[in-house]
């Protein structure tokens, strides 16, 4: 089970073109396509015919046509022709799920209540309309649980042990560095400063650093995405209270979308700021996050591999762990409400 | 559970050469090859000493012998010798199935009662001894239950949405077809005419047509296999309901045979009709009819896997589905007959 | 289940270099690494923060590190630092296996009593320090149960079959040499002379020999390791009773360890004596010992999917069977008592 009554990444508008857009997200295959209006629609990805994926047909103005006998679907789900058949069967359709396209990011709903629309606009992503800055989107397949990416990117002391190459540093002085934890019943925030560090690979690649650096980073936990903002300036250069700082600025975006129990889409844009000695270093950025994703992905596989050869075996908590738990225990929460509410619901019935 | 006391197709006479041909029938892996008397034996694919495959062995004299301590069956399924020792035990044997090679067709028999000779000849595949045609055959596997290729084959509506480049021809031209659909307990037949059509890519390839032709499509169900009769005339030359027309003839043989419950064995020749100016058009007849059945197979993989996602979603029918529903009772009432005679064999034991 | 309070071969020493070495062991997931001292340390592969394979992690001074957040682990288990954290609880330890490097071999005790110290030392390898042999190391993996390799190595009336191109020759010579098992309750003993035969293809490249040769086989069969000595000398020049006779000595050791209950590691060493004339013969029987083995993997693995795929089909014994058998006895009869362990310990508990 997954937290539901959450807007959820499904992908890039970038990726609906003229063919449709397939994908498995919360164990629900959808397909995506481009409605007549300039939306986006997300549809079961099932012809009710005979169960052939709708995502091997072709799109058909605004709507979708499957490839074995030619059936047209509207944005709505509902079959609006059957070639050689007057008649459209009341039955004919199939499950549309609510989705927006905003800031470049398409959102789709999980409610608990199938049918039901959602009361809220999907989260606004504001760094992609910033004109400070510039940024590139990718996306990684996991062979592992949703909460396994939670707890990485809300714990990044280990970046000094995984990422050396790119945005680590001295380990220790990641380990080391004070952390504070806070938020509510829906969120997390972790902050952490690394005061006159020496700058990473990352850093030093794309902005004129000549010496010391105050780091930071900040980490923003929702139920369904992160934004993590990290960056530095020269040491000493300004304080690190200062919301309007300058510097090198990152801001990651980090919508984690489970596609089944096992498995997960990570979805991600990097934002980043330029100084005009290297106005053009959004590239050197890009390659290097990715790198460092792919760091991650490999490592966190392999965690999860263990997990299963391990089952069940006991695990101890150290000091970094404090930010990931608090996420833990938000989805147990909202998981916990959920199976309350289909008790219920049955009890009811 | 199969359908039983039937002849299946389990490959075509040419596979049979100087080497052990091994294949899963009916969930049986069988080994097969020439008999000395220049037949065809079928035995149980194990050594009944260590259970290594048959198949992993040597032809000998007209028997086969096993590849890790040589043991030689005979075509009986007999072991008739053991090296270095002289006793044969009377358990060492394997089972053997009736096979007989008849136009080219391997056949295969699966009984309800193990040992039991089939009382009936394998049936005829006339096409390949008709001076008329020319045939070339063709195997594809299929990671799909048998029965989703039988719907394809008995709706041939879906050949403008997916054979386009090919056998298709304008869609809605194929969905509004007249279809005529008959049969009875053993067979299904399904007829459709399209008069005055533009004829697709493989009929112009392989016939010197000028200008529209009238069309047909005869398919006829049998348990183990489909025979599809089709082709054209100009149009307004000749009527379509005389048996000896002319024009271009394609005459598929479909031996669709399971491998497992879940995946199939698709044995297929072509065999066609030449016109004076293209006396050599059965190469780009089967090149374009490979292609079209190589774009079945793949949209019933994807079929079947969508099938498996959203398992025991509903379906709906429509007008094309009834020569495949027809075939899927006759199958449901042979299975069911099968079960019948199990219970009473157990009441009886 | 498998023999407990065995010593295992993990692998050879060659391995131990500046990385770890990971591997799954009587389905133990095992990471190996070089101690201070110039030992060996096994330990379990499982960081016991968070799970991640200590095997992504590195080796630093004699322990291992974990590469997520920089847990050290001493060559006891015991969890020696946390980075950035003071404290180091009591449960922050992994298990840790006996391991000794001995001869080369690197061998693992895998205990009734998880915990207890071996009392044995692990065998020795004579034919690794043997001034008159060369020796080379090899391994493979088979998808297949130990006791089939077992079965493969006792008996080598096969190779006549199997290895025609390498150790074979003439299979009915091979099939019909008088064998003579012997051992006890838990070894057994193989010998197998076949006297003026023809020399195998392996024999003429290693060896000048001119015609016939008298050849033997011993086999030596341990529960978790066989030695296999073979060799020839020019027929009738040596009585093959001789223990110090000379000729073409092949000394093969083959340490058998169950990865799971359906998979294997085959560790291998073939140690060779050279003719004056032929001193650098260890490569090519090296290469011919290589290829003989992977014949018995491809044979091995078809015959394991072929019992899978006809579960529980009987099968029959033949004369060559009696020195598997015997083992299978063995190892059957060190099941049954640890069965009946556990039972005691489950009765006093």
């Amino acid at each position: 089970m997954f937290p539901l009554n959450q807007w959820y990444v499904a992908g890039f508008a970038s990726e609906l073109q003229d063919k449709p857009l397939a994908r498995v997200l919360l164990n629900h295959p959808v397909v995506m396509f481009r409605t007549a209006d300039g939306g986006v629609a997300a549809l079961e990805d099932r012809c009710c015919h005979r169960s052939v994926p709708l995502s091997c047909g072709t799109l058909d103005g605004g709507g979708i046509r499957c490839g074995y006998h030619g059936l047209l679907y509207a944005a709505s789900g509902q079959c609006i022709e059957i070639p050689g058949q007057t008649k459209i069967p009341g039955k004919a359709k199939v499950a549309a799920y609510p989705a927006v396209v905003r800031n470049g990011v398409i959102w789709i709903w999980f409610g608990e209540q199938p049918g039901v629309q959602p009361d809220t606009q999907p989260p606004e992503l504001a760094a992609h309309e910033d004109a400070r800055y510039r940024y590139k989107t990718g996306a990684f397949h996991y062979k592992a649980p949703y909460q396994l990416i939670h707890d990485n990117l809300l714990d990044l002391s280990h970046v000094g042990y995984l990422h050396g190459k790119t945005i680590g540093g001295n380990p220790k002085v990641h380990m080391e560095a004070p952390t504070i934890v806070s938020g509510d019943e829906e969120h997390v925030r972790v902050v952490r400063w690394m005061k006159a560090s020496t700058p990473p690979a990352t850093y030093t690649s794309a902005w004129p650093f000549k010496g010391l650096v105050d780091r930071w980073q900040e980490i923003e936990f929702h139920t369904t995405h992160l934004h993590i903002f990290t960056g530095a300036v020269e040491a000493g250069a300004e304080p690190l209270e200062n919301p309007q700082r300058g510097g090198f600025h990152m801001r990651g975006f980090h919508g984690i979308t489970p596609e089944t129990a096992n498995t997960s889409h990570y979805f991600w844009s990097m934002a980043s700021s330029s100084h005009p000695e290297q106005p053009d270093n959004i590239d050197v950025v890009y390659q290097q996050t990715e790198q460092t994703f792919e760091e991650d992905r490999v490592l966190i596989e392999a965690q999860y591999q263990n997990m299963r050869q391990f089952d069940g075996a006991a695990i101890i908590d150290i000091h970094v762990d404090a930010g990931a738990n608090r996420a833990r225990r938000i989805i147990a929460t909202q998981i916990a409400a959920q199976l309350s509410d289909q008790a219920s619901a049955h009890v009811a019935a």
